[in-house]
């Protein structure tokens, strides 16, 4: 069975036995999937059941600096505020760091800082993950390519893969056991005019994490067996609207692609229903937007918050709709 | 192509030439399906792309009073308010009539009363159907089975065609082009304890009518691609919750083939969401419920409401927990 640590082998080989220098520091971005990553086909190296394609959120994503500390605990910081080791958080930042060193080898000190509002309701664990691989890779001058960051940072958490990239980006599935080739590669279109509004319905904790309804959606919904197929074809379609500039093509594809994912979990036993009342307020209100000639589209993760992609000509009337609403330039303003 | 039409000359034959008696009247209970009837293999005729199974509501239906009248229009009465000819309601009730009359034959005056309080946004048309084809059977004594009556029901709505039975009713598939073979039957088990509630989130006009919501569905949506095989799961696994009275199973099947019909909605474009911000409020509170231990199940039609199936012995938690909550027992108190 292919572990992570057997990647981290692959990947690093000779240069694992490589000392720290005194201190790395990176930034990563946020991202939003424009065609989704729901299941996995392995839990542990966290391979994904399809392919996915995600938009990186420029400037709202994760800074992070490491050093080596004297001692036998890491020490974590986050948004200024101490970490508890034996917190679920820490623990988990533990482990990912005992994969990039030797039982005895250094515990570090980690400073991280999100300039992603936590009430955006956005996840910072794909920034953050793949943050603290860019730093790793800093700190120990390992040289990585971005192909060997992304497989590294696939390790902490599968959206990380995307986040070691701007732009547009296109997670592969990949197809050997060993998750080496299941990584992510930036996709060379830009495009400035995309806005992406969050609309914030909750901030706090969603309950069930993504990893069991993941599994749950896999194992229980009979739903589920079209979405690989669905994924298949929003890819198809979400490239050629990149490489034509068609918005609407490109709006269409994401926010239907999103509503299949949560249909599937709807389709579970229990059913999973992240959406709060609302999320269908909202939805309801977009969707009428829509059909007064407002180009504009949602895609949701797995929590009760709604992005919303736009282009910047419309930025004044969706300010007018949804006053609260957080816009994000992609691309840059 | 089969019609609506030759429909009833195979089912009436000469008795098409019959004249019509004074007065003929019927009831017909509505019914909530527990396993879905969800898209149309034939538009003209209701001839579904699934079977389904449904329970009836007892005492709350349609009464309906026919005779013939002189005059040219047909003059209809719904709880004591006269429709309009011209009215959607009153256009479509005129058509179904003339299934059933030469084009010089009589208008009729039609009484019709729902027993189903109008704020609970249950269907009336099932039991509407069914009320005035058993009316029509007994204006012109045609003596028709129950078999017929169906069929004949189904024309005006799908549903209706199991509407004509109480109690736990099965409306078989068949195969047949001129959809003879697409009737509904009653299943020989009773089930004293078992309680609807009706959680009224809305009665006002759900927009878009399950006719087109059932197209769009079925032309756009991926997901009903696995459709057909739920509900042949679904059917066969609430067979055997029947006949072994195991209600658990009986409420799970019912609420995740709703979830599953309103996830294939989800996945049509533009996306079909009959659901409202109460809708999902209540959904979450019904889950905290059972899983606090109480067997209670949701299930859920092209609307705003929720449907909620429980046993006698637990009203008192279920109405505590739900103080609107409208209780019906479908086989009596």
């Amino acid at each position: 069975m292919s572990t992570a640590d057997a990647t981290v082998r692959a990947i690093l080989g000779d240069r694992r036995s490589m000392s720290p220098r005194e201190h790395g520091t990176a930034y990563a971005p946020a991202n939003v999937a424009l065609v989704k990553y729901w299941g996995k086909r392995d839990e542990t190296l966290n391979l994904p059941r399809t392919a996915s394609l995600s938009v990186s959120l420029g400037g709202l994503g994760t800074y992070t600096g490491i050093r080596p500390i004297d001692g036998d605990t890491d020490r974590v910081t986050l948004n200024d505020e101490p970490v508890a080791p034996e917190s679920s958080f820490g623990r988990r930042l533990s482990t990912f760091l005992d994969l990039f060193r030797r039982p005895d080898g250094p515990r570090f000190d980690i400073r991280t800082r999100n300039t992603i509002p936590t009430a955006a309701g956005l996840a910072s664990s794909a920034s953050g993950y793949a943050a603290l691989v860019m730093a790793l890779d800093q700190l120990y001058a390992w040289k990585l390519t971005p192909r060997e960051q992304s497989v590294l940072a696939r390790l902490g958490s599968g959206s990380a893969s995307r986040s070691v990239y701007s732009g547009f980006v296109l997670w592969r599935l990949g197809s050997q056991p060993d998750g080496l080739d299941s990584y992510a590669e930036p996709l060379p279109m830009t495009w400035p005019d995309l806005r992406v509004g969050v609309i914030t319905i909750s901030s706090t904790d969603k309950g069930l994490g993504s990893r069991p309804a993941m599994r749950r959606t896999m194992e229980t919904s009979a739903l589920y067996s079209t979405w690989p197929e669905i994924v298949g074809r929003d890819l198809r379609q979400i490239q050629s609207a990149l490489q034509h500039n068609d918005f609407q093509t490109l709006g269409i594809v994401a926010e239907r692609n999103a509503m299949a994912m949560h249909a599937t979990m709807l389709g579970a036993w229990p059913p999973i229903l992240y959406w709060q009342p609302g999320t269908v307020d909202a939805l309801h209100r977009l969707w009428r937007l829509r059909d007064d000639g407002l180009a504009v589209y949602a895609t949701m993760d797995a929590g009760p918050n709604i992005k919303v992609l736009f282009q910047a000509a419309d930025t004044a009337a969706l300010s007018a709709a949804f006053p609260d609403l957080q816009i994000i330039a992609p691309f840059g303003e």
